[in-house]
């Protein structure tokens, strides 16, 4: 079976993306966790900061790869013969964005097929945006990402 | 790799499923597709009949089974040792009922996974209801479900 | 300028439709509101009386004439060659199934086109099922619908 | 301080219900969970077992009665002269009848205030319907609704 | 009875956000506005000027105190004894996002409940953002905010 | 029949605003497609370049004039004489946005009606936004935006 892509930012990687990522490694055997650069939106972490902090956090997850990646997610998956994209889904306000990137990922390249899973319900909540703010204002965020995160969040807002 | 169940009324199954069920029998191999008895419904056409239309009109399909079930959802998953459920999403509203469901078979059934697969676009504005809805007054539906489907309703609203 | 049509139930006619009535009417010169039979929901009224209803809260509106109809919307269009459609837009739940609609009527008819406008703010929460669940729990309807339907409310669940 | 009032129909009383209740009962120091008839959904227990079901199950919190009442809600809250109206919110669909409720509420009665709260994270899925729909298959409801109701159910769907 | 919350970044105070702390203040006899620092969006006006604001628009409202901050709203919180949180609802995005922050906070500090109150309808369509973009635009925003806002707009766009 | 207002930011003008435009040329005989300054948005083509590609990509549409204009919408639309405004919903996001938008246009001017209309289901998904992201990462955005379009997004991203 082919591997699948779980693409994104992951500024940074949180207890959320990472439980979609073991439910998908579970049901798909391997998951390539792709770093999109994303020069566009301002990220707090670097390129490489995020994808060795997902590295990190995923060491120990069976089937899994972390690739950092830029350029278009559709030749990314072209290019390591994985047409199957992971998206997790949270809220109503994810879902329509990722029906349009699923729609238009689809006419870029009519293979791909996008694949969506849920965080557990306690994960539900979480995002990478969030924990960022709180970090940034001395907040424990250690129930929220894993401990090499923790440390990378309180190093950038000392 | 096991099989994967994709449950629903199917009353009656249109091109829209069809293109789920595609999808996913590409993706995973092999679909079971399951059709609800669902007695607190009011469905058109009878148990027997919407299992009957979804074989016909999956009989091409490689890699589908049609079978008919009453009961949860998590039992008939434990008695085919199938655990992802595989949905399909239309809409905002479809979504937050699915998260619901597959919050609630995850606690019946900590095994289940359920995974959102999206029609291709143009299929996304049809659903069983609106189909009925054509049918039942004399509009030309023949877009939008097989042709045994077609004659079931011509046969069904005469 | 053709005519546009706006269809619905109007179980009954309230303020709200009213005030879109108005809105398309200034805007488009004449409105057909259309009264669809809608056999497969329980109305609680009639509908030659949902019809009449509607006819007399309207008559003093210029440009409008209310028609009762039965079968496909597309095929009423066609019959009145008039192939713009109003519909009015509350809330986001309206606004999917509307979308659907919309989508559906274009693929019958390719020359049908959906338009949608908001009625004034202060109507905005208001709908025809809540003005009957009002109307049977005994509570005064008379800001929400004209005097003849407050009227034929009261004898309907007196 | 003056009584706060949880309407709903609690058809039958859940978890979820009862997790909102015992929130607004240490915020507002006294509630009362109106149970209504509500004569026009079809309701699986009748208004006495449910106005039952609820006291039984909430009869250990403290500051909370169970009365059952019919006729609008605005009525009842006058009568009781107690004008803010509690609320949960779980998803969006909720969300958006629950504005229509609390505007036209307002509408009625200028002093009824509604007041939304949201139930604990892994309560959130949680539906009446979902549970009557679990307990009618022959499935256990005994982690969603208090033993009371385990045994209404069982008795109701053998 | 403890006094609640109504944190934001009141950038600027809306009539909107007036209406909602006024209906707080009548519930629960005393409101405590907190206007976040919140450097990392870009606020038009500073902390300074965004607290002075509020407490010029709010100081005939009884039982309303206006209290910069910043830092984590749960040590707000704890600090000030205060663990109810008061936030607006208007639109489904709001929502959503509304939701999220309310299952962290209560992560953060299992005491905090957030309670959450909606504007007169005709207040609804109300935000910040848009009352700059009309300002910036010079257009006329005396209907939406008080007149020292109105003012303090007017200046800042000059 | 008076003139119809089609405003937007247009960066970059895409097939989805043409089908509307095409759309509203239709039904309304002539439409003034009106490029916003919004100095506030960080867009990437000048007013100047959105104004002349959207001029260009729309010179053989009959009934279409393109103008620049900044300020205020309803500033706009009573200098034209122009009091509809047309505006494309795709997804429930927009939806929200745009109701906001219309009752505080209809705030500003009682005059202004906004009527909404929706593009083609395959063009449902398209966004500027997307466009933008696809041409800085090199992908071909030539089935989503006019052949100006194209050589002017590869002209920037190069």
């Amino acid at each position: 079976m082919p591997s699948v892509i779980y693409p994104g930012t992951f500024d940074p990687i949180t207890f959320g993306h990472i439980d979609v990522i073991q439910r998908a490694a579970r049901l798909f055997g391997h998951v390539i966790v792709a770093v999109a650069e994303n020069s566009s939106k301002n990220s707090v972490f670097t390129h490489v900061e995020r994808t060795e902090m997902a590295r990190l956090a995923l060491q120990s997850v069976a089937g899994v790869r972390v690739v950092g990646f830029n350029g278009l997610l559709v030749d990314f998956a072209a290019q390591h013969q994985a047409h199957t994209v992971i998206r997790g889904l949270r809220a109503v306000s994810d879902f329509e964005y990722e029906m349009q990137l699923a729609a238009i990922n689809r006419r870029l390249d009519a293979r791909i097929e996008t694949v969506f899973m849920t965080p557990a319900e306690n994960l539900n909540f979480l995002s990478s945006t969030l924990v960022r703010e709180i970090a940034r204002l001395g907040g424990d965020v250690s129930e929220f990402v894993p401990s090499n995160v923790v440390a990378a969040l309180r190093a950038k807002f000392r």
